[in-house]
């Protein structure tokens, strides 16, 4: 893409992620309506353009004046949000039209998905009347964009998470939903979102093309369950990878699963073989659930880019690293990771440390027998990682056996043991921290860790699989760059 | 078994799971000392049998006098936990030979897992020892056993969970701990349990015996790394199947793993499809991962049995069960289950309860257009289990929208829907409850449901799989019967 066409894409797109103006047409005094709600949440999220409840009905929202119709609005509008039955939007197009607004976005649903004639007719003039008007939609039948930067929150009751560099697509806008969910919960912080249902304007394609040239974005997810016009997609996806990471979940693989897309977003059924072997040929990442969507994010996040190599997997930083080190090799060799042996000038330093009895020191290491003593860990962590044959550590931290043991505040201080060797040196810390037990307090521990550029994953599996999508991608881009 | 073969059996394992006195040797107090927190562990846990804490150097501990010496104990002593040096070990073994203890479980490590010539030396002495003194060794090299019933806690810092009728068998101690955490935090509550490290005398094979005889354990799961007698062994699994299902995780299948399972546990590398044929062979459930394990264990204890049949999914509790529809059915769909369609006469009437509108109601159902109403939940979830099609419901239910859209109070409400539902008629309801958004209340949730007799699972993926394992053991069972 030239630099001009960028810009011009961009500009295109402002009105999208960065409105001046936000009408709610179907906000009411009614707060139990989905527009009311919405409404509330866009002015609680501090939302600084202008905001117009609209509704025929008139009245006062919150202290703004409810507008009778679109057009009866004094200012310009950027951005139109639908939350009214399907009946009424072919006499909202045409207000849309004539107040020349740039974008509408329809939560309202019950168009093509439905598979009825009037569902499909409305669609059609949905379609026509937006060319004709000369605006842009998203939808029906979706949740639409989520932008911390402009504080526009995703959808109603979404909350502005903090701003980060990750940017998600979404067919459905309950997987966004859930995305969102999952980045506050785990530190994945969005540049911006969208959802786009039916997709019968702005779809896939298109949120694609955006993604790939906003600056903002460095790493980008995306669920579909389906297209219009697989050659386009492809090429978009193809475009996109080659300069970011491109991380896709093609849901609907299933006969069940493409019979629910077809309700749900209107989506023709494709073979899964096909999409796979297209998405491999086009460098995108695939996974095959929202868990593997959400962790591949968060590496890419936390970790950029990262070739592959030696990994090395400590353990048993209370007690019971013997079992989790055989497991963890297991897993992470099963999936075509790399576990070398440890040299043996460090196997025989961590001998002196830890001591040879009970001891597991090849690699994984188990370094229970050092006593739950931080400066232990530390000094065992930074020899580990000092042996050249290791580039990435893989620490199984069960925050649940250490509280068994030892007091919260030394569980802190050998959490803090990994802050700081992240810290000091280049190589990537990755940490296994299963749920399960003490939740509160391991919530705490991950967080600090997220903190601190160290990826957490709920279990080796998926921490293992994250890492070898990480190293995947940073390989095939390595590959193509010479 | 005989009636009378079994009886003596359950006789043999008395002093190991329900002992009359513990001596612990090497507590002391130093409260650092492992033996001297795993005393403090087993009185804090409410042993009501005798205590007797053991150093050569005496003194007092928590108000029980330290003896200096095995021997000078006045009373029988039914159970010796080990936790010295292991160069203090021989001694220690004539003193159990001279006291007719029972049982001496080691904790001490240093033994032929370590591969060094002192190590295979006092492991051999230790056997002889023990052959010659009549006592039976658990370990060394592990944390040993646990059972609620007689307030025997799995280890220091160990808790006792509530009484249950799920058995566990483990190779490592660490795993041991890992289960008995998720046991008391998602509900699988034990018999007993044991793990026996190197297993130089009661192993694998003997604990399985054990299982399959004991009258309050009616599931069984296992870690094991590997074994001395392979056929022994398959013989043990293929008895224990027969009366009650039977969950392995064979660990060490890959190079690494079984590297790291040799110093762990001294256990020699064999085949992982050589293992994987003969656990099918013997009707044993085998599983991948500790997450997987402890999901078949929890499906098992809630549902019994479980011999398959059409499968509902229901979604979108609060909304966003559109993309939860289609990847569902692909997940339960590509694991192999059934998601039937649902009749037309139950389509129609859920189509007059929630509207065609923005629903899916073929199955999967997306409850999302009934606007959040826990009546209306209630009587779409009694539709679909009263189609003649469907034998299990599988609801996903996502608290973290949930609480995004609704207060408090009627989450809890919509969940008692789901409670009162399974009281009320026979077919079983699993529940995917996510984690990643507002923790305490999801758990809160999902202790509610347990208790109910309702299994509730991470993710759609994990459920699918614990309902595949039951349903696959359930209708091997109804074979072998006939």
């Amino acid at each position: 893409m030239t630099e001009s066409s960028q810009k011009e894409l961009l500009n295109e797109f402002k009105s999208v992620f960065y409105p001046e103006s936000i009408a709610v047409v179907g906000a009411s005094q009614n707060m139990l309506k989905p527009g009311s709600f919405w409404l509330k949440t866009i002015i609680d999220a501090g939302f600084r353009g202008s905001i117009y409840p609209v509704n025929r009905r008139g009245g006062e929202f919150m202290g703004f004046k409810i507008y009778p119709s679109l057009t009866a609005i004094p200012g310009t509008v950027d951005y139109v949000i639908v939350a009214i039955p399907r009946n009424a939007v072919p006499d909202l197009l045409d207000d849309c039209a004539a107040k020349k607004v740039k974008v509408v976005h329809f939560f309202t649903a019950g168009f093509s998905e439905i598979g009825d004639a009037t569902g499909d007719r409305l669609e059609e003039e949905l379609i026509r009347k937006a060319r004709q008007g000369g605006f842009r939609i998203i939808g029906p039948n979706t949740i639409g964009t989520y932008c911390p930067e402009s504080n526009v929150p995703y959808g109603p009751g979404g909350k502005i998470g903090e701003l980060g560099s990750v940017g998600f697509i979404s067919q459905s806008g309950g997987i966004g939903d859930k995305l969102v969910e999952l980045g506050a919960a785990r530190g994945i912080n969005y540049s911006k979102g969208v959802s786009f249902g039916n997709g019968v304007d702005l779809d896939s394609i298109d949120f694609l093309k955006y993604m790939a040239a906003d600056p903002k974005t460095s790493v980008i997810g995306a669920y579909l369950e389906g297209t219009r016009n697989g050659h386009r997609l492809f090429n978009a996806m193809k475009e996109a990878a080659k300069v970011k990471p491109l991380i896709v979940w093609k849901a609907g693989r299933t006969e069940v699963g493409a019979a629910a897309a077809k309700s749900h977003t209107g989506s023709l059924a494709s073979s899964a073989a096909i999409w796979s072997a297209a998405l491999k040929q086009a460098g995108v990442i695939e996974v095959y659930n929202l868990e593997e969507l959400a962790d591949t994010l968060l590496i890419f996040q936390q970790l950029g880019q990262w070739q592959g190599g030696g990994i090395a997997i400590i353990g048993g930083l209370a007690d019971g690293g013997g079992g989790i080190s055989v497991s963890a090799s297991d897993t992470c060799a099963g999936l075509g990771l790399d576990i070398p042996p440890l040299r043996t000038k460090t196997r025989q330093k961590l001998t002196s440390l830890l001591g040879q009895v009970g001891s597991i020191l090849r690699n994984p290491v188990d370094v229970s027998q050092g006593g739950i003593n931080p400066v232990i860990i530390q000094e065992a962590t930074e020899l580990v990682l000092a042996d050249s044959s290791i580039d990435l550590l893989l620490v199984q931290e069960d925050t649940g056996i250490l509280l068994k043991y030892v007091p919260w505040k030394l569980a802190q201080a050998i959490n803090a043991v990994f802050v700081d060797v992240r810290a000091k040196q280049d190589k990537p810390i990755v940490i296994v921290s299963p749920p399960g037990g003490t939740e509160t307090e391991r919530l705490e521990l991950e967080q600090k860790l997220s903190q601190a550029s160290i990826p957490v994953f709920p279990t080796m599996e998926r921490a293992a699989k994250a890492i070898r999508n990480l190293s995947q991608y940073s390989r095939f881009q390595a590959t193509m760059r010479g």
